[in-house]
Protein backbone atom coordinates (compact mmCIF):
# COMPACT_ATOMS: atom_id res chain seq x y z
CA UNK A 1 0.00 0.00 0.00
CA UNK A 2 2.86 2.45 0.90
CA UNK A 3 4.14 1.81 -2.28
CA UNK A 4 1.13 2.99 -4.25
CA UNK A 5 1.28 6.78 -6.22
CA UNK A 6 -1.95 7.78 -5.74
CA UNK A 7 -3.47 10.47 -8.12
CA UNK A 8 -4.10 13.54 -6.30
CA UNK A 9 -7.96 13.80 -7.48
CA UNK A 10 -8.44 10.35 -5.22
CA UNK A 11 -6.52 11.91 -2.42
CA UNK A 12 -9.05 15.06 -2.56
CA UNK A 13 -11.97 12.93 -2.36
CA UNK A 14 -10.37 11.56 0.55
CA UNK A 15 -11.11 14.26 3.04
CA UNK A 16 -14.84 13.73 2.03
CA UNK A 17 -15.71 10.38 2.37
CA UNK A 18 -14.14 10.52 6.33
CA UNK A 19 -16.43 13.46 7.11
CA UNK A 20 -19.27 11.20 5.83
CA UNK A 21 -18.24 8.32 7.63
CA UNK A 22 -17.48 10.44 10.89
CA UNK A 23 -20.94 11.70 10.69
CA UNK A 24 -22.63 7.81 10.05
CA UNK A 25 -20.03 6.73 13.26
CA UNK A 26 -21.31 9.84 15.33
CA UNK A 27 -25.04 8.46 14.48
CA UNK A 28 -23.97 4.92 15.49
CA UNK A 29 -24.24 3.54 11.79
CA UNK A 30 -22.35 0.50 11.71
CA UNK A 31 -22.07 -0.52 8.29
CA UNK A 32 -22.92 0.66 5.05
CA UNK A 33 -23.20 -0.69 1.38
CA UNK A 34 -21.29 1.17 -1.60
CA UNK A 35 -24.85 2.08 -2.44
CA UNK A 36 -26.30 3.83 0.14
CA UNK A 37 -22.81 5.90 0.45
CA UNK A 38 -23.56 6.23 -3.49
CA UNK A 39 -26.77 7.92 -2.23
CA UNK A 40 -25.86 9.85 0.72
CA UNK A 41 -22.83 11.45 -1.05
CA UNK A 42 -24.05 11.89 -4.59
CA UNK A 43 -21.69 9.63 -5.90
CA UNK A 44 -21.60 6.76 -8.22
CA UNK A 45 -21.22 3.57 -6.46
CA UNK A 46 -18.57 2.60 -9.24
CA UNK A 47 -16.63 5.83 -8.27
CA UNK A 48 -16.86 4.91 -4.42
CA UNK A 49 -15.68 1.23 -5.18
CA UNK A 50 -12.61 2.22 -7.40
CA UNK A 51 -11.41 4.84 -4.82
CA UNK A 52 -11.43 2.55 -1.50
CA UNK A 53 -9.87 0.14 -3.41
CA UNK A 54 -6.76 2.29 -4.08
CA UNK A 55 -6.07 1.12 -0.29
CA UNK A 56 -6.63 -2.29 0.06
CA UNK A 57 -10.82 -2.10 -0.60
CA UNK A 58 -12.32 -2.44 3.21
CA UNK A 59 -15.85 -3.58 2.19
CA UNK A 60 -17.29 -7.64 2.10
CA UNK A 61 -19.03 -8.99 -0.32
CA UNK A 62 -22.67 -8.81 0.44
CA UNK A 63 -22.13 -6.89 4.27
CA UNK A 64 -20.68 -3.62 3.22
CA UNK A 65 -18.32 -1.15 4.93
CA UNK A 66 -17.94 -1.57 8.37
CA UNK A 67 -17.90 2.61 8.61
CA UNK A 68 -16.18 3.25 12.14
CA UNK A 69 -13.22 0.94 10.27
CA UNK A 70 -12.96 2.65 7.08
CA UNK A 71 -12.77 5.65 8.95
CA UNK A 72 -10.20 4.98 11.28
CA UNK A 73 -8.35 3.42 7.97
CA UNK A 74 -8.94 6.72 5.94
CA UNK A 75 -7.55 8.99 8.99
CA UNK A 76 -4.39 6.48 9.04
CA UNK A 77 -4.35 7.21 5.50
CA UNK A 78 -4.69 10.94 5.71
CA UNK A 79 -2.36 10.58 8.53
CA UNK A 80 -4.44 12.17 11.21
CA UNK A 81 -3.37 9.26 13.15
CA UNK A 82 0.03 11.18 13.95
CA UNK A 83 -0.03 14.80 15.32
CA UNK A 84 1.48 17.84 14.49
CA UNK A 85 2.82 20.87 15.33
CA UNK A 86 1.59 23.96 13.77
CA UNK A 87 2.55 27.66 14.05
CA UNK A 88 0.33 30.72 12.45
CA UNK A 89 1.77 33.52 10.81
CA UNK A 90 -0.48 36.25 11.07
CA UNK A 91 -2.45 37.10 13.90
CA UNK A 92 -5.27 39.31 11.71
CA UNK A 93 -9.00 37.93 11.31
CA UNK A 94 -7.78 34.64 9.19
CA UNK A 95 -5.08 34.05 11.74
CA UNK A 96 -7.72 34.13 14.67
CA UNK A 97 -10.54 32.31 12.67
CA UNK A 98 -7.64 29.14 11.99
CA UNK A 99 -6.65 29.41 16.01
CA UNK A 100 -9.70 29.31 17.11
CA UNK A 101 -11.05 26.16 15.11
CA UNK A 102 -10.82 23.68 17.41
CA UNK A 103 -11.85 21.09 14.91
CA UNK A 104 -8.28 21.31 13.98
CA UNK A 105 -7.02 20.22 17.37
CA UNK A 106 -8.98 17.32 17.44
CA UNK A 107 -7.77 16.01 14.29
CA UNK A 108 -4.41 16.34 15.92
CA UNK A 109 -3.43 19.47 14.67
CA UNK A 110 -1.86 21.69 17.76
CA UNK A 111 -0.84 25.30 17.18
CA UNK A 112 1.60 26.05 19.13
CA UNK A 113 2.21 29.10 18.36
CA UNK A 114 1.37 32.71 16.83
CA UNK A 115 3.50 35.31 15.46
CA UNK A 116 2.78 38.98 13.72
CA UNK A 117 4.64 41.86 13.45
CA UNK A 118 1.95 44.14 14.63
CA UNK A 119 3.01 45.19 18.07
CA UNK A 120 -0.55 46.16 18.72
CA UNK A 121 -1.18 41.96 18.48
CA UNK A 122 1.63 41.00 19.89
CA UNK A 123 0.74 39.38 23.77
CA UNK A 124 -2.41 38.96 22.63
CA UNK A 125 -4.14 35.96 23.89
CA UNK A 126 -5.82 33.18 20.96
CA UNK A 127 -7.20 30.51 23.24
CA UNK A 128 -4.31 29.39 25.06
CA UNK A 129 -1.50 31.15 23.04
CA UNK A 130 -0.19 34.47 23.19
CA UNK A 131 1.18 36.03 19.88
CA UNK A 132 4.97 36.62 20.05
CA UNK A 133 6.79 39.05 17.92
CA UNK A 134 7.80 37.88 14.36
CA UNK A 135 11.50 38.15 15.42
CA UNK A 136 10.86 34.47 17.79
CA UNK A 137 9.44 32.75 15.25
CA UNK A 138 13.12 30.76 14.16
CA UNK A 139 13.92 30.16 17.10
CA UNK A 140 10.83 28.70 18.27
CA UNK A 141 10.16 26.45 15.28
CA UNK A 142 13.88 25.35 15.35
CA UNK A 143 13.13 24.96 19.41
CA UNK A 144 9.83 22.94 19.13
CA UNK A 145 10.41 21.43 16.83
CA UNK A 146 7.14 22.46 14.14
CA UNK A 147 6.07 20.59 11.03
CA UNK A 148 3.40 23.21 9.64
CA UNK A 149 3.50 26.63 9.09
CA UNK A 150 0.28 28.69 8.41
CA UNK A 151 0.56 31.68 6.50
CA UNK A 152 -2.01 34.52 6.86
CA UNK A 153 0.01 37.31 5.77
CA UNK A 154 0.07 39.27 3.22
CA UNK A 155 2.18 38.31 -0.34
CA UNK A 156 4.51 40.75 -0.03
CA UNK A 157 5.35 39.09 3.81
CA UNK A 158 4.90 35.77 2.23
CA UNK A 159 7.29 35.81 0.10
CA UNK A 160 10.11 36.72 2.71
CA UNK A 161 9.09 34.22 5.74
CA UNK A 162 8.85 31.41 3.40
CA UNK A 163 12.46 31.65 3.04
CA UNK A 164 13.19 31.44 6.68
CA UNK A 165 10.34 29.10 7.15
CA UNK A 166 12.57 26.95 4.41
CA UNK A 167 15.70 27.54 6.17
CA UNK A 168 14.23 26.18 9.26
CA UNK A 169 13.40 22.94 7.93
CA UNK A 170 9.85 23.83 8.22
CA UNK A 171 7.86 20.30 6.48
CA UNK A 172 4.88 22.16 5.33
CA UNK A 173 3.52 25.22 4.68
CA UNK A 174 -0.24 26.03 4.20
CA UNK A 175 -0.17 28.82 2.59
CA UNK A 176 -3.55 31.26 2.82
CA UNK A 177 -1.54 34.16 0.67
CA UNK A 178 -2.36 35.00 -2.51
CA UNK A 179 1.36 33.99 -4.50
CA UNK A 180 2.81 30.90 -5.20
CA UNK A 181 5.93 29.74 -2.73
CA UNK A 182 8.85 29.25 -4.24
CA UNK A 183 10.42 26.49 -1.93
CA UNK A 184 12.32 23.40 -2.03
CA UNK A 185 10.21 20.04 -3.40
CA UNK A 186 10.87 18.81 -0.07
CA UNK A 187 8.30 21.63 1.50
CA UNK A 188 4.75 20.48 0.82
CA UNK A 189 2.64 23.81 -0.34
CA UNK A 190 -0.87 23.24 0.18
CA UNK A 191 -2.40 26.61 -1.37
CA UNK A 192 -5.81 27.70 -0.07
CA UNK A 193 -6.25 31.04 -2.82
CA UNK A 194 -9.71 32.81 -1.58
CA UNK A 195 -10.14 34.98 -4.31
CA UNK A 196 -9.61 32.08 -6.54
CA UNK A 197 -12.20 30.08 -5.22
CA UNK A 198 -14.56 33.05 -5.53
CA UNK A 199 -13.66 34.20 -9.22
CA UNK A 200 -14.52 31.02 -10.37
CA UNK A 201 -17.91 31.58 -8.29
CA UNK A 202 -18.45 34.66 -10.24
CA UNK A 203 -17.29 32.57 -13.58
CA UNK A 204 -19.81 30.31 -13.12
CA UNK A 205 -22.52 32.85 -12.21
CA UNK A 206 -21.31 34.76 -15.58
CA UNK A 207 -22.63 31.98 -17.23
CA UNK A 208 -26.35 31.50 -16.01
CA UNK B 1 -17.53 32.28 -27.32
CA UNK B 2 -20.67 31.55 -25.45
CA UNK B 3 -21.59 28.30 -26.39
CA UNK B 4 -18.62 26.96 -25.67
CA UNK B 5 -18.42 24.16 -22.63
CA UNK B 6 -14.91 24.50 -20.71
CA UNK B 7 -13.87 21.93 -18.60
CA UNK B 8 -13.87 23.33 -14.56
CA UNK B 9 -10.09 22.34 -14.66
CA UNK B 10 -9.72 25.45 -17.36
CA UNK B 11 -11.87 27.25 -15.57
CA UNK B 12 -9.73 26.66 -12.15
CA UNK B 13 -6.43 28.25 -13.79
CA UNK B 14 -8.05 31.10 -14.78
CA UNK B 15 -7.89 33.35 -12.11
CA UNK B 16 -3.82 32.29 -11.37
CA UNK B 17 -3.15 33.82 -14.92
CA UNK B 18 -5.62 36.51 -14.26
CA UNK B 19 -3.25 37.24 -11.23
CA UNK B 20 0.08 36.91 -13.13
CA UNK B 21 -0.89 38.95 -15.65
CA UNK B 22 -2.54 41.55 -13.00
CA UNK B 23 0.91 41.74 -11.92
CA UNK B 24 2.88 41.93 -14.71
CA UNK B 25 0.46 44.86 -15.53
CA UNK B 26 1.45 45.97 -12.35
CA UNK B 27 4.99 46.03 -13.00
CA UNK B 28 4.80 48.03 -16.52
CA UNK B 29 5.10 44.65 -18.70
CA UNK B 30 3.08 45.37 -22.33
CA UNK B 31 3.21 42.29 -23.79
CA UNK B 32 4.53 38.43 -22.80
CA UNK B 33 5.18 35.03 -24.73
CA UNK B 34 3.71 32.11 -23.81
CA UNK B 35 7.33 30.40 -23.40
CA UNK B 36 8.06 33.51 -20.97
CA UNK B 37 4.27 33.12 -19.21
CA UNK B 38 5.22 29.64 -18.47
CA UNK B 39 8.51 29.83 -17.05
CA UNK B 40 6.85 32.17 -14.93
CA UNK B 41 4.10 30.13 -13.94
CA UNK B 42 5.43 27.08 -13.99
CA UNK B 43 3.33 25.72 -15.92
CA UNK B 44 4.25 24.36 -20.13
CA UNK B 45 3.97 26.54 -23.13
CA UNK B 46 1.51 24.26 -24.52
CA UNK B 47 -0.28 24.08 -21.83
CA UNK B 48 -0.90 27.83 -21.96
CA UNK B 49 -1.43 28.20 -25.57
CA UNK B 50 -4.46 25.35 -25.69
CA UNK B 51 -6.21 27.05 -22.06
CA UNK B 52 -5.87 30.93 -23.71
CA UNK B 53 -7.50 28.94 -27.23
CA UNK B 54 -10.80 27.89 -25.24
CA UNK B 55 -11.26 31.75 -25.55
CA UNK B 56 -10.36 32.09 -28.75
CA UNK B 57 -6.66 32.42 -28.34
CA UNK B 58 -5.60 36.24 -27.63
CA UNK B 59 -1.92 35.79 -28.91
CA UNK B 60 -0.52 37.09 -32.22
CA UNK B 61 2.31 35.01 -33.94
CA UNK B 62 5.82 36.87 -33.17
CA UNK B 63 4.39 39.31 -31.10
CA UNK B 64 3.14 37.08 -27.77
CA UNK B 65 0.12 37.97 -25.62
CA UNK B 66 -0.76 41.91 -24.83
CA UNK B 67 -0.82 41.81 -21.38
CA UNK B 68 -3.26 44.24 -20.21
CA UNK B 69 -5.26 42.97 -23.02
CA UNK B 70 -5.50 39.50 -21.71
CA UNK B 71 -5.96 40.43 -18.45
CA UNK B 72 -8.87 42.41 -19.19
CA UNK B 73 -10.52 39.28 -21.63
CA UNK B 74 -9.99 37.02 -18.45
CA UNK B 75 -11.41 39.20 -16.27
CA UNK B 76 -14.51 39.63 -18.81
CA UNK B 77 -14.59 35.64 -18.99
CA UNK B 78 -14.19 35.30 -15.17
CA UNK B 79 -17.18 37.87 -14.98
CA UNK B 80 -15.18 40.33 -13.32
CA UNK B 81 -16.30 43.36 -15.38
CA UNK B 82 -19.73 42.48 -13.74
CA UNK B 83 -20.33 43.82 -9.83
CA UNK B 84 -21.99 41.32 -7.21
CA UNK B 85 -24.00 42.27 -4.46
CA UNK B 86 -23.11 40.29 -1.33
CA UNK B 87 -23.83 39.17 2.37
CA UNK B 88 -22.04 37.91 5.16
CA UNK B 89 -23.72 35.38 6.80
CA UNK B 90 -21.68 34.92 10.43
CA UNK B 91 -19.42 37.37 12.22
CA UNK B 92 -17.30 35.59 13.95
CA UNK B 93 -13.30 35.81 12.94
CA UNK B 94 -14.10 34.01 9.20
CA UNK B 95 -16.58 36.74 8.60
CA UNK B 96 -14.48 39.72 10.01
CA UNK B 97 -11.44 38.39 7.70
CA UNK B 98 -13.79 38.29 4.50
CA UNK B 99 -15.50 41.14 5.46
CA UNK B 100 -12.09 43.23 6.24
CA UNK B 101 -10.75 41.64 2.71
CA UNK B 102 -10.58 45.05 0.68
CA UNK B 103 -9.40 43.24 -2.84
CA UNK B 104 -13.24 41.56 -3.38
CA UNK B 105 -14.70 44.97 -3.43
CA UNK B 106 -11.54 45.89 -6.08
CA UNK B 107 -12.93 43.05 -7.75
CA UNK B 108 -16.57 44.36 -8.08
CA UNK B 109 -17.64 42.14 -5.00
CA UNK B 110 -19.31 44.74 -2.56
CA UNK B 111 -20.68 43.52 0.91
CA UNK B 112 -23.46 45.00 1.25
CA UNK B 113 -25.37 43.10 4.76
CA UNK B 114 -23.29 41.07 7.49
CA UNK B 115 -25.47 39.27 9.48
CA UNK B 116 -25.29 37.18 12.70
CA UNK B 117 -27.26 35.34 15.30
CA UNK B 118 -25.26 36.52 18.26
CA UNK B 119 -26.64 39.62 19.97
CA UNK B 120 -22.89 40.84 21.15
CA UNK B 121 -22.10 40.83 17.45
CA UNK B 122 -25.14 42.79 16.31
CA UNK B 123 -24.35 46.04 15.81
CA UNK B 124 -20.54 45.51 15.68
CA UNK B 125 -19.39 47.69 11.99
CA UNK B 126 -16.56 45.94 9.85
CA UNK B 127 -15.40 48.43 7.49
CA UNK B 128 -18.79 50.86 6.66
CA UNK B 129 -21.69 47.49 7.18
CA UNK B 130 -22.75 47.26 10.66
CA UNK B 131 -23.67 43.07 11.64
CA UNK B 132 -27.61 42.79 11.58
CA UNK B 133 -29.62 40.22 13.21
CA UNK B 134 -30.70 36.91 11.36
CA UNK B 135 -34.19 38.00 10.89
CA UNK B 136 -33.17 40.60 9.08
CA UNK B 137 -31.98 38.20 6.66
CA UNK B 138 -34.63 37.83 4.24
CA UNK B 139 -36.22 40.90 3.32
CA UNK B 140 -32.50 42.15 3.39
CA UNK B 141 -31.90 39.96 0.36
CA UNK B 142 -34.89 40.48 -1.47
CA UNK B 143 -34.62 44.41 -1.02
CA UNK B 144 -31.17 44.94 -1.97
CA UNK B 145 -31.48 42.12 -4.85
CA UNK B 146 -28.43 40.61 -3.18
CA UNK B 147 -26.68 37.63 -5.69
CA UNK B 148 -24.26 35.84 -3.51
CA UNK B 149 -24.60 34.37 0.39
CA UNK B 150 -20.68 34.49 2.03
CA UNK B 151 -21.37 31.26 4.78
CA UNK B 152 -19.17 31.43 7.46
CA UNK B 153 -21.09 29.92 10.13
CA UNK B 154 -21.35 26.07 11.73
CA UNK B 155 -22.39 23.07 9.21
CA UNK B 156 -25.40 22.54 11.64
CA UNK B 157 -27.17 26.35 10.97
CA UNK B 158 -25.82 26.06 7.52
CA UNK B 159 -28.21 23.50 6.22
CA UNK B 160 -31.08 25.93 7.49
CA UNK B 161 -29.89 29.23 6.24
CA UNK B 162 -28.99 27.63 3.22
CA UNK B 163 -32.82 27.01 3.16
CA UNK B 164 -33.69 30.28 3.62
CA UNK B 165 -31.47 31.79 1.13
CA UNK B 166 -32.93 29.51 -1.93
CA UNK B 167 -36.61 30.72 -0.52
CA UNK B 168 -35.13 34.33 -1.38
CA UNK B 169 -33.69 33.46 -4.99
CA UNK B 170 -29.98 33.67 -3.70
CA UNK B 171 -27.77 32.99 -6.97
CA UNK B 172 -24.84 31.78 -5.74
CA UNK B 173 -23.50 30.71 -2.40
CA UNK B 174 -19.84 30.80 -1.42
CA UNK B 175 -20.16 28.10 1.33
CA UNK B 176 -17.49 27.71 4.03
CA UNK B 177 -19.42 25.54 6.41
CA UNK B 178 -18.04 22.06 6.26
CA UNK B 179 -21.34 20.38 4.71
CA UNK B 180 -22.88 20.01 1.24
CA UNK B 181 -25.54 21.80 0.96
CA UNK B 182 -28.53 20.62 -0.63
CA UNK B 183 -29.77 23.31 -3.36
CA UNK B 184 -31.29 23.25 -6.49
CA UNK B 185 -29.15 23.44 -9.41
CA UNK B 186 -30.19 26.56 -10.28
CA UNK B 187 -28.20 28.06 -6.76
CA UNK B 188 -23.91 27.41 -7.41
CA UNK B 189 -22.37 26.65 -4.54
CA UNK B 190 -18.44 27.24 -4.50
CA UNK B 191 -17.03 25.25 -1.55
CA UNK B 192 -14.49 26.22 0.45
CA UNK B 193 -13.76 23.30 2.80
CA UNK B 194 -10.68 24.74 5.04
CA UNK B 195 -10.55 21.23 7.18
CA UNK B 196 -10.29 19.24 4.25
CA UNK B 197 -7.23 21.24 2.68
CA UNK B 198 -5.44 21.08 5.85
CA UNK B 199 -6.14 16.83 5.66
CA UNK B 200 -4.95 16.74 1.96
CA UNK B 201 -1.73 18.64 3.24
CA UNK B 202 -1.78 15.94 6.01
CA UNK B 203 -1.83 13.14 3.61
CA UNK B 204 1.21 14.51 1.68
CA UNK B 205 3.39 15.02 4.61
CA UNK B 206 2.54 11.46 5.75
CA UNK B 207 3.81 10.34 2.29
CA UNK B 208 7.59 11.63 3.32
Amino acid sequence: MDNVEISQAVIKRLPRYYRYLGELADEGVMRISSRELSELMHVTASQIRQDLNHFGGFGQQGYGYNVRNLYDEIGKILGLDKSHKLVVIGAGHLGQALSNYVNFERRGFHILGIFDKNPDLVGMKIRDVTVSPMDQLESFIRGNDIDIAVLTIPKTSAVDVAKILVDCNIRAIWNFAHVDLAVPDSVIVENVHLSESLMTLSYNLSRR
